[in-house]
């Protein structure tokens, strides 16, 4: 049985179609984090990680949220460079409908969904917070996990306190304060190792 | 005192100033990766690692081999997006000198040199070549490191000749083969974690 990944960074990234690929962190409002998280979260040397699941919602304007997901097991043709997978997110935001999910290039999808919709579909899993006064991963065991994360920007406490009525723990992978592209590579580096 | 860590990475990336910022895969060869490395290497969410040192070697053509370094304690103003570290690789390439070593811009070092003049610059280091047929880190005591890493192609037989001549350990952070960035990423927490 496969045991999946699941990966939500939260993004203040712009919702707009137009996507300034010359300026992701400036006029993209660091669109580039979001494109180096799916860089972390997919690829190994020879190929794409089947078993994780990448979750976003961007919240910059003009039409927040959105809600965009990449699975590796459907995932074509995007490469691991930020301005690859920039153009495959800048394809989702234009073929977004507001009334249905969209698969708008093969294992991207899009959709109107807010942060509390989203854990409620997932409640099946485990839900753990990157925060670097949680518990020591070294400590935790991990299962079914989703593990959830922020930009440059910390959630805000509505959010967290949504994640702790789902029942959220807080895992530290250490004292430092990782750039959260670096926190996807040390889990799934982590999880390779710890799984079997 | 501080403890410095030292990254090259082996890159087959254009000597040519005239850099398509538009495809550092493509007619960049590879300059995503090292782009990407050069990320890996230095960034926290609150800075720059001041104790890493990160070399490469730019094999493509039209002017290889160039030589080039970022030093984390002088390293000012790059953004850590793949675009804007390209941009100062493209004025290292522009300011690069037959005869003389240049720092292009703060703390990016530029100069011809070959790899045995590298690693002849650094012998007083204990050099570790990541491989996964290498010992795995978790047994291996790290001091002085200078850790030596391919880009998308395996290093030469030669060159690996030459760093057994250095005295090179083959290290192995797992059975799997992760991007060269991912390496360093795990590599720098992995220190972290454990020089103290």
């Amino acid at each position: 049985m496969t045991t999946y990944r699941h990966f939500y960074v939260k993004s203040h990234a712009i919702t707009s179609p137009s996507i300034n690929l010359r300026d992701l962190p400036g006029s993209g409002k660091r669109l580039d984090i979001v494109a180096r998280c799916i860089n972390a979260a997919f690829w190994l040397s020879y190929g794409i990680r089947k078993n994780v699941v990448f979750h976003t919602i961007l919240h910059g304007e003009p039409n927040p949220p959105i809600y965009i997901r990449f699975e590796g097991e459907k995932l074509r043709k995007v490469s691991p460079d930020e301005r690859s997978i920039a153009i495959f997110i800048g394809k989702a935001l234009k073929k977004f409908r507001e009334d249905t999910e969209i698969e708008s290039t093969p294992g991207v999808f899009v959709a109107r969904k807010k942060f509390h919709e989203l854990l409620e579909e997932h409640k099946d899993k485990n839900f753990y917070l990157l925060d670097e006064e949680g518990e020591d991963i070294g400590d935790v065991e991990i299962k079914k996990p989703f593990f959830i994360l922020g930009d440059n920007v910390d959630l805000l406490p509505e959010e967290k306190k949504l994640l702790d009525d789902y029942g959220a723990q807080k895992i530290s992978i250490g004292e430092k304060s990782y750039l959260s592209s670096h926190c996807i590579t040390i889990i799934n580096w982590w999880m390779d190792r710890h799984e079997h």
